[in-house]
């Protein structure tokens, strides 16, 4: 069972919502850093723990900045995001550099900025030769074990999958980098997603481990460290419990001392890519009910709609509702709870237990925290909510603005008339 | 069978892929022209015709001026796209505005500029009421009918959908409207989504011509038109013949002359909402190829990712693929061809016998003209693309910018830290 409270009091939640143009969408800090610290805690024994926080969760400079203050560096899958994170502060070893289809300015700007650069592929080794002077000192490679592994039911099978290097490839590369002169190595994978069984994780440290041993073995080349990637998942829904990561930590620590200290290569670091676990529960999309109504079934229309967050519309995903103030209030009605998008499948909840909801009420959509505002789009004209952060003292930031129509349209003015290329 | 033709030679479409920055949106203005001029001589006969553009299909000034001079008005959802309608020279009744869920500034703003109020729910003329001073002369519902019809295959059941006045409403919507002193009257439905087949299109148009007469009988109330919504595909594949547009207005002909005509309801105007046929086929995105790799499979990697087109990863929709300069190789490889997004739907084209590919070819997908920009995102903090038209005396001319970083991070700017609220 996972909570399903809200971040502040239903009375302040309330004033908020009245206060600020809604929607919007409100992080809490104390429980960022409340999932922070459990993290550190569970992986203390573990060489060199570190989170690169993986920014396309919750791509915000103010989030950023909070989880770097903790230790966190950042996992950046493209040129801006690495802008991202430098603006909040974040550069060098702290910054891994994981993309896909990567094209050259990205690498240039990645090796640039001293970031861990984690190569997808076997031919992106001549991409990166031929878009930086240098070679960087250390080279990481992401892994595909293909048939060797199911993927979970959300990233889907690994042989399908476009990311990474085969089995086949992945000792070659190593040697490649070795003759090239990389003296450093790190090795990546990826093959979870939000997901809950904390033994799938275990599988993933045994599988790499047992992959730095081959490496080892087959190429002479010890590896650094290994990033596990992210895919350690939330529970959306009340009756889905969280993922135990001591349970993890403790059984990929008994694979360590099975694998990785009798081959000699301890220590291994171990270092994670989550960003869904760090600060998915602790966002939340505040809503104001415009128009409850009956038509062939019951009807509540939100101001928040899937522009503002689209897991919902896009996965059939489950987010938690909150009807601020009406929590003791009997669940005995049955709403479909939508926005405004001309899109039939913008729709936050299908046949949704309620309590009784009239005009003006709050509506509060959890485990918003990660891929919430990051994934939302401009369709139908909509414009982009603001973000706020609830500090640990109780006051309450606003961390991005709303974006203005002048905003929307602002690729659009160039010169007065079209210019002729 | 519809031809996947570029709307312009190899050479030049090479030369414009080497000129501009990749990935671009590219619209042919003589294709956008030639659609209009089919549907205003297919339609000649059909009293007051006129087809409002749903700006969400290609929200570009320029498109929505193009099609306003051709006598196309505006369907907007939202009121950035009331905004966006008005800046490209269309107001009053040129302007219809179908929107659901609405807020009332937005019917405050409908009204202010003379647009067409469409009513999507009976509880929408209290909240028209109180959004302005005085309710309009004319006004529209948006007709739901539930278990009377079912909704073609994209949109979905009727009954199961949140838009619209239910078939035991809609004559009341009507006497209510007319006793607060409306004196002109619209009826819109809209059930189908990218429809191939042209007798869906016709029976729709029974559906309104009959419930034209019952509500004239039922409430005596004349309906001046009927807006037949959007809903007329496009045939995204080769092997899909395009609608027979000649082929509907003959129908809906017929039928106009045997229940129209003799309940004395003639002239009854008929309108539509139509976005994809208008600009659909006739928008490109050209893209680069970055990489080209062998996984477990073969994979082509494009500087354009579902963040610049979402409909493959979203709906696993099909976009033609055209291989610039190699347009008359055999088609004897297979590939993946995906974008750079860290998500793993985020493939254009999943085993596509294509030529063989080369780093730097370039690949034009097809069919990109609505519903393509206008969905973007910046997920993994992608910028959005530019988009050009292709004008008919051969010019090129930019219609809107790229995104820039500076413009990602807009809303990030605001007096340097986070402001308390």
């Amino acid at each position: 069972m996972s909570d399903k409270k809200l971040p502040c009091s239903s009375a302040h939640m309330r004033e908020l919502a009245d206060r600020l143009p809604t929607p919007f969408y409100l992080y809490d800090e104390r429980g960022i850093l409340d999932a922070v610290r459990d993290m550190k805690v569970a992986f203390a024994w573990a060489p060199g723990f570190r989170n690169y926080f993986a920014v396309k969760a919750c791509p915000n400079p103010t989030i950023l900045s909070l989880l770097a203050k903790e230790g966190f560096g950042a996992d950046c899958s493209s040129l801006p995001e690495l802008l991202l994170a430098k603006s909040s502060g974040i550069t060098g070893e702290m910054i891994m550099f994981t993309s896909n289809d990567t094209p050259d300015e990205e690498f240039s700007e990645a090796v640039r900025l001293g970031a861990i650069v984690n190569l997808d592929d076997i031919t992106h080794i001549e991409a990166l030769e031929r878009s930086v002077e240098k070679l960087p000192e250390l080279i990481c490679f992401r892994y595909n074990p293909g048939p060797k592994r199911t993927g979970n039911a959300i990233i889907g099978n690994p042989v399908e999958a476009k990311y990474g290097v085969t089995d086949d490839q992945i000792v070659e590369c190593y040697r490649i980098m070795k003759e090239k002169g990389c003296k450093r190595f790190g090795l990546h994978t990826m093959v979870a997603s939000n997901e809950l069984d904390g033994s799938y994780i275990v599988e993933t440290a045994r599988m790499l481990f047992s992959l730095c041993v081959r490496i080892q073995r087959e190429a002479g080349v010890r590896i650094e460290f290994i990033d596990m990637g992210g895919g350690i998942g939330i529970p959306y829904r009340p009756d889905q419990d969280a993922m135990d990561l001591k349970a993890v930590s403790t059984g990929m620590r008994a694979l360590y001392e099975q694998i990785v200290v009798p081959a000699g290569l301890d220590p291994l670091n171990i270092v994670f890519e989550c960003g869904r676990v760090v600060t998915g529960p602790y966002g939340y999309l505040v809503s104001k009910v415009r128009h409850v109504t009956r038509k062939y079934k019951d009807y509540v229309g939100l101001d928040a709609c899937m522009a503002d967050l689209m897991r919902p519309a896009l996965y059939g995903a489950y987010h938690h509702i909150s009807v601020v103030g009406k929590e003791a209030d009997p669940f005995d009605h049955v709403y479909d709870v939508t926005g405004s998008l001309c899109e039939n499948n913008d729709k936050f909840a299908i046949d949704r237990k309620l309590p009784l909801i009239e005009r003006n009420d709050i509506l509060v959509l959890h485990d918003a925290g990660a891929h919430g505002y990051a994934m939302g789009f401009n369709y139908n004209a909509k414009l982009r909510p603001a973000e706020y952060l609830l500090k640990s003292d109780g006051s309450v930031v606003m961390i991005r603005r709303a974006q203005t129509y002048d905003d929307y349209v602002e690729t659009l003015r160039f010169s007065g008339a079209p210019v002729e290329v």
